[in-house]
């Protein structure tokens, strides 16, 4: 047996008993939320050393940003697990039953995961997040971050663990793989006898290592190749708004856009005024003929390429089309499925756009910015799901579970 | 781009149409209904090719049996996909949905799934089936049935596909695809982009080469080691025609069960008014040594491996336990998850049952035989998902589709 299957073997034990636990669940995530704060500067002190070896193996100061950990931040996770805690419990809720007329009793009832797998990159809150809510779900986890943040893993996964025994539930509800090589990754994703489900939360990159690989049930989640259609209806003001807002606000994000697509009756009065928006922000456009045509030589060739990648940065590419089918064509060809927006004051075409756009989340006249657990008021999100199956969208405590069905007689047979 | 990217591709045309069709879907169904029944000879002319093929290669009198279509059969599919039409449209139902403080208007609403692949063995009325459940669903569907069957189904989906373009429909709403390889399979299984779900039909077999090769999203059917246990407060009555019922009304079947479980202090007394049921129908009992020292040498000694598989077949695994808690061990090691039962007049055990087993259905004093989408009021299914995500238990039309967030706003940004 490997280690990792000794974790999982460890972790499916302790998901039965979390199974039926209920204010327990509570209980653990208070004394994370305090183990956090009490033990602070020692997850410091081993962030200390994931900086150090960041700095020496050359990360940009924007991935160093997000490594680095500070008593603010750690406070932040402690609330964040306090918010988790303060949520209802997803598990046991009844979806839905009837009395069959043989007598039978069926209820259809939420219940957890069991041992819910996720791989992550290199921020190391989400080392505590993640844990939280598969521990509110009910469910064990195993955790497998980067390596850039493995000492402040470490760090963090102790502490709770410790706190989540004290508290009364096993400490394998959250365990943590210390090995971050790209083999254990593999060997999670095939983890077919203990793990239920593996939500894989990083880039393209690794959703591609995860489609090839897993053989356990995926949640693919995060990646954005996110439109806005300005219509010929649309108004001007509020598509520069919306454009500015969602391609600026935070680039690299997966709910960011990357292309505009604009209907050739407004491109040009419209173009001018998005671009001396984007200005200011420095975007670089990367357009169609037609696009170069109005805005001129400032703008690069777009090649097909660049309708079809995250760029993740202060790039956008726009394209003018002839009508709203023909966005609607380019949006079903390069779209990832996860957010796409319309501008318009036209209802049909609104309408036409929500109904034929298949993505996660479709937007009429709003930015691409809310697709986000948080702003749909569905509390703390594990991702983004960008696949259609179990959950779409955001996925909050409510995605976290599965159901089964619960039937009582006395007697019956078919 | 192979002959199956190229159905790929054409599937996913027809998606876009399908997934805005509404009353077209249910003129579509009944148009299908009435050329299986207007074309039923020149199906059974198809169908007697298989039968003689399988005979000529030595099916078993049950496989030809599943194989054979007749007159009578066919009507039975052409009603089954008349059901279907009648059924409510699953895709456009608003799940929920609210106002955010800041104006957004959220709703989270079905749609298609987009293209389904159905993989199945040898029963041909299953491609009328899961077409119709898909068609109605709004979703295409690529067919990829038995190679026993292959000419009963190439003339049912002939038919099935004249009859949906008269109705309006693309042809490719529903495609079937002709080589029977095991190469055809895999590639189904790695259609990514041109598949949303695959749902494999068939056995244990079937399953482990999805597990393996899928890359597509997968909902795992059917396979049923299934359990009842006989609480030391069962009714001895109750348990004896519970368990007779759930073993030999239809032993091939997934919801039949292969073990019995049985409490130490009732087992004297119920084991061989259990037996005495059994033996009407000769089932042959793999017991352990308690079962051997009450029901005598009757009993073959039990394997590990027959706790552990599918018998599908007139045979049964029994096993004395000494608890509650031993039976629940027994069932989280040995079971696949799909329906598991209790018999007991024991309020307490009733409940730790229902709550600590995790399978898809779990039974207090009813056979397993129920879980079928019909029996749970669902109408038909597609299959019996015994995987947590998405869906789990019987899968009808409203675990055929997903879901997507709509979000209306008038300028809204972050």
């Amino acid at each position: 047996m490997t280690t990792l299957e000794l974790m999982g073997q460890n972790a499916k034990k302790a998901s039965r008993v979390l199974m039926n636990a209920g204010a327990e669940k509570d209980k653990a995530l208070l004394a994370i939320a305090a183990a956090l704060r009490a033990n602070s500067d020692a997850i410091i002190a081993a962030n200390d050393i994931d900086i150090e070896n960041g700095k020496a193996a050359g990360l940009t100061e924007s991935l160093l940003d997000r490594l680095r950990l500070s008593k603010e931040r750690i406070e932040g996770m402690a609330e964040g697990v306090e918010q988790v805690a303060a949520q209802n419990d997803p598990v046991g809720k009844i979806i839905e039953g009837r009395t069959l007329k043989n007598g039978l009793q069926i209820e259809k009832t939420t219940v957890p995961m069991g041992v819910i797998g996720i791989i992550f990159e290199a921020r190391p809150n989400v080392t505590s997040d993640a844990a939280a809510l598969c521990l509110k779900a009910g469910s064990a986890v195993i955790l497998r971050g980067g390596k850039e943040a493995i000492n402040s893993n470490k760090a963090i996964a102790s502490v709770m663990r410790d706190a989540i025994e004290q508290a009364g539930l096993p400490r394998d509800c959250v365990a943590l793989i210390e090995d971050t090589s790209r083999q254990s990754a593999t060997e999670l994703m095939q983890l077919t006898d203990y793990l239920d489900v593996l939500i894989p939360r990083g880039g393209a990159g690794l959703i591609r290592s995860v489609v090839s690989n897993a053989r356990v049930p995926v949640i693919e989640t995060g990646v954005g190749n996110c439109h806005v259609y300005v219509d010929k209806d649309a108004d001007i003001e509020m598509a520069k708004n919306i454009v500015f807002n969602a391609k600026t606000s935070r680039p690299s994000v997966c709910n960011a856009i990357e292309t505009v697509l604009i209907h050739k009756d407004i491109a040009e009065e419209a173009l001018p005024v998005i671009k001396a928006a984007l200005d200011e922000k420095n975007v670089e456009i990367r357009g169609c003929e037609r696009t170069k045509a109005i805005l001129g030589d400032c703008v690069k060739d777009a090649t097909e390429n660049d309708y079809a990648v995250e760029f993740l940065d202060f790039i956008l590419a726009v394209r003018i089309v002839d009508s709203l089918d023909d966005a609607l064509e380019h949006i079903a060809r390069y779209s990832t499925g996860h957010s796409d927006c319309i501008v318009t004051d036209n209802y049909a075409a609104a309408n036409t756009f929500t109904s034929s756009v298949d993505s996660a989340a479709v937007y009429v006249n709003a930015s691409t910015r809310f697709t986000d657990g948080g702003e749909f008021g569905l509390g703390a999100e594990i991702g983004i799901s960008t696949q259609k199956l179990h959950a779409r969208g955001p996925m909050g405590l409510n995605e976290l579970v599965s159901c089964k069905y619960i039937i009582r007689g006395n007697g019956q047979i078919r």
